[in-house]
């Protein structure tokens, strides 16, 4: 491990304090997010817009900017965490690829900010780091095992078991958007077929809308000029919100295909803690009573009764905070 | 736990050594064995039809006969470990449900053991002292992560994740049968629908036949006087090797739907190994190159090619060394 030498000297050295402040890094894939963290609490904080940042020089630059003059507040922050999309290397630190930003293609960015900024650096795939964030300071708090689930473009997942972060083999644990729903479904941009995110995401809205025969489609989508492609997440709420009924069916089938994946995850870990988070978490009263029908549907009377679905406490901070309890994790 | 200051004591008075001499036990429904196992090898074996054993005291009472002359053996065995079938409750050693024994309902097998016999008792999940027996003494040494699937009348699991058995929250985990394979597929006996169990295990092959459009069905049935609920997998893997094409070509679709769950599993896990046994995987050869390339259907191609199967190593014994090991690693 790069970092942990660092480490050990702070501890060493007797500068630990109980709680130690940190850096949180979000690499969106619209916003770069960063705050300075002390205690769960976000003390400063800087936000900027991506596009002018895809290259990795550029983003190491941008984030030494930010840093660089917080280093001399109160406490000072002692490391920074990093979530990062796509898939991570956490021991060596490197970004092997990520979906957002093509041209990081083994970007050893843990090196290059440490040497940017002095500051030791940890890096981790943004789903872990929130999934942690919400096991800190969130809504999986106390619980020894649980799975985050992040409803967004795709799902992403992490796995908290024995309290710890999970990552399997190779760090890429827990694409749980990719568990097979139904073995002779459609292609998935994966390469699989019938993957869960087909079915329970934000991209799978025109699917859903497609597939439906409900009397009112046709007039739900003259809202968006006949276009299922056109249509959001954010709309469905809105317009279920303003009592479409159209609308309102719609989170109910996805809250189905919800429920049928935690029940096949359920079954495999048998985990009773689901924390739910992403976007779509907004809607929660609208697919979650037909996510926990669908649990019924797919398990054991028993297990079904155990399950329970937390709603993610962190919010649009969970990026931040994940990715500072990460380091902060190791710090103490 | 009720087991622990008991080997305390062992560890405390130095009568520990390297690898213990244990007592392992596999209640299996049809047959019970146990065997004194050293060094993941089975010194004395007894073996019972469990059909007159089926009350909670005849069970004890059977085993405590067995078991007593084996305390003077040199070395002498230190503790039991059981592998029971259904709900197992480990911490408080009570089997509260098991399928193949009705009459065993919160049955305290630990406490009443030690007292018929005067050794500690550890009770344990079957599939999880199988999965402990495989990654102890079998296929799965070495691994640091991988699952266990035992294909039977369902398909059962267990994880080993971090060198250690993962227990879910309620010793519940790894049901892997039920893991959900078509949201829309046919009613399972636990209360679920589209089940994995259901196309890959020994009660998959009667759906499978009946499915099958294969132009020499008909002329395979006429085995089994056309009924396919008479088809065990033996008589397919008898059929296979006796160069039955429709036989072979029911492999493959087991294979293919074997395959289509391992996908699963792994894109939620991140885990590169599964170990598989069981009855059926004597037919290994005839199922599992149709599995690889379900995996490649299902998965990135960067993960499929991650993926190893092992055809588990500990045969008919893997219910005894299970049990064994699952005691041997707490005296250790």
């Amino acid at each position: 491990m790069f970092i942990l030498p660092r480490i050990q000297e702070f501890i060493i050295a007797g500068v630990m304090v109980e709680s130690p402040c940190v850096i949180g890094v979000d690499l969106g894939g619209t916003n770069v997010r960063l705050g300075l963290v002390h205690a769960g609490r976000i003390m400063a904080r800087a936000e900027q817009a991506v596009r002018v940042e895809r290259s990795p020089a550029a983003m190491v630059d941008f984030l030494a900017r930010v840093i660089t003059p917080w280093r001399s507040t109160t406490p000072a922050p002692q490391a920074i965490g990093i979530g990062a999309p796509g898939i991570v290397d956490p021991q060596r630190g490197v970004i092997l690829k990520s979906p957002h930003y093509p041209e990081w293609v083994g970007f050893d960015m843990q090196a290059q900010l440490d040497a940017a900024t002095g500051l030791p650096v940890i890096l981790e795939n943004d789903a872990n780091a929130i999934a942690l964030g919400e096991a800190t300071d969130g809504a999986g708090q106390g619980f020894a095992n649980f799975i985050m689930l992040t409803l967004g473009t795709g799902i992403g997942g992490g796995l908290i078991l024995n309290r710890d972060l999970f990552r399997g083999d190779v760090g890429f644990a827990a694409e749980v958007g990719h568990m097979v729903l139904d073995y002779a479904g459609p292609a998935c941009p994966c390469g699989g077929h019938g993957c869960w995110e087909l079915y329970a995401s934000a991209s799978a809205f025109p699917q859903l809308i497609d597939q439906s025969d409900h009397p009112l489609r046709r007039q739900f989508l003259d809202h968006f000029h006949g276009e299922s492609g056109r249509v959001t997440p954010a709309d469905v709420y809105r317009l279920a919100t303003d009592g479409d009924l159209f609308a309102n069916a719609l989170w109910k089938t996805f809250g189905r295909f919800l429920g049928t994946g935690i029940a096949s995850l359920t079954n495999v870990f048998g985990v009773d803690h689901f924390v739910i988070g992403g976007g779509m978490a907004t809607a929660w009263d609208f697919f979650v009573p037909e996510a926990h029908r669908a649990l019924a549907r797919h398990t054991y009377p028993e297990t079904a009764a155990r399950i329970q679905l937390h709603r993610a406490r962190l919010g649009d901070d969970a990026g931040i905070l994940g990715a500072a309890a990460l380091v902060a994790r190791r710090l103490q």
